[in-house]
């Protein structure tokens, strides 16, 4: 990696940064257990998961104006509801469960990591949440982000260029002194394709034992770490 | 204060929680002293603050689209160096200069009082200044904002009602469970204007010796406190 120097580092933060897998299972168990309800959780947080892509592809086609993560979580559940047969749930129960995704627990490198990298670079958030769900998720995680970019300050969700250019922008920097830092290949290449940097962390188990895809990287990125502590080091933190 | 729970607190930065007048005073002397000037920094950063309002009022008004505070900062500060007559500077130099207001420090009460109030609240920036000038002033005086909000996001300039209603709309609370925490009347009356609670502490030397306004609430604020201990106490922190 030669040239301009980085100056930003932007992540990717739902299998990147936390578990969302296992949060998400654990805060459907709890809202639906004691109602009686044993499900297969892991299960279920991977359907709630599955209609993720399809929900922001109609934003990104512009068959809908732009509406938050949040939205789109509350529209998904009540599908994947049906499709586990849960009834009978109260509006306040339901915006309760897609809480879920704002107290998700940060993978075991993540905190000592970014702690270090913040020393040297800025931190922000791109992610496809919106900017409640990241400060929630911030706050209860101990993430030190310097600024909350990406989907709802940009008003794009990613891959769309206009998520990573507009975040970019906030902070006046040109795309070559930004990193973006995702355990996802399509993610990396879209950076790439605004001109940022790209790093890859590998997230074997976010998709559970069956996970079939991003177990490695898929192209010559520009960095390649185990985990958010040789990412540290490898930027010389 | 009765009714809803206060949620978030937002906080005006310029003169709330930095001192901007010795902190630009300080950045115009780094810079031009060593090229031989020997003018009254105290007033160039008075002249500097006074074109401040006068430039957001043509975004306000409709006249210019909305363009970051830094691109106003650096029209304003051309206008100041030639009334000082400062000739001869690089455009790499103005910028420099113009960096002086990322480089603001906090009044001493704030450091220790935004610890203890981010225990128990959400704490967001609602300032005029953009978001890159508040990362690097937030990474240098140890700002522990959760989300920077205000202007930029917003793309409205205080005290235009959609900077406060735009910074509340990306946080999903209602302005009643807002507070705002400013040294200035004009702020908090926008604010409450929009339903949120208001906060008034005094910063009697924002302007130097000669200050005659924003001395005391000028309304009765939903809380007046000293410093942002005091605020930290009253707020049950």
């Amino acid at each position: 990696m030669t040239g301009q120097r980085v100056e930003a580092l932007f992540f990717d933060v739902f299998g990147t940064v936390v578990d969302w897998r296992c949060g998400v299972a654990r805060g459907l168990e709890e809202a639906l257990a004691p109602k009686g309800h044993a499900l297969d959780w892991q299960a279920m947080a991977l359907a709630w998961r599955e209609r993720y892509q399809p929900a922001m592809a109609a934003v990104r086609e512009g068959r809908r104006p732009f509406v938050k993560l949040d939205v789109l979580h509350r529209e998904n559940l009540l599908s994947v509801l049906d499709a586990f047969g849960v009834e009978g749930l109260g509006a306040a129960e339901i915006d309760e469960i897609n809480l879920a995704w704002h107290r998700l627990d940060p993978w075991p490198d993540v905190p000592a990591g970014l702690a270090r990298l913040k020393k040297r670079y800025i931190l922000a958030s791109l992610s496809n949440g919106n900017v409640r769900l990241m400060v929630d998720m911030a706050r209860r995680a101990g993430l030190p982000w310097d600024a909350i970019l990406g989907a709802e300050p940009a008003r794009a969700y990613k891959p769309s260029p206009e998520a990573y250019r507009r975040s970019i922008a906030f902070l006046d920097l040109e795309p070559s002194a930004c990193m973006m830092v995702a355990a996802h290949n399509g993610d990396l290449a879209a950076a790439r394709a605004v001109g940022m940097r790209t790093a890859f962390v590998a997230r074997p188990h976010e998709y559970g034992p069956g996970q079939a895809t991003d177990l490695a990287p898929a192209a010559e990125w520009d960095m390649v770490a185990e985990d958010f502590g040789e990412l540290a080091h490898r930027l010389g933190c």
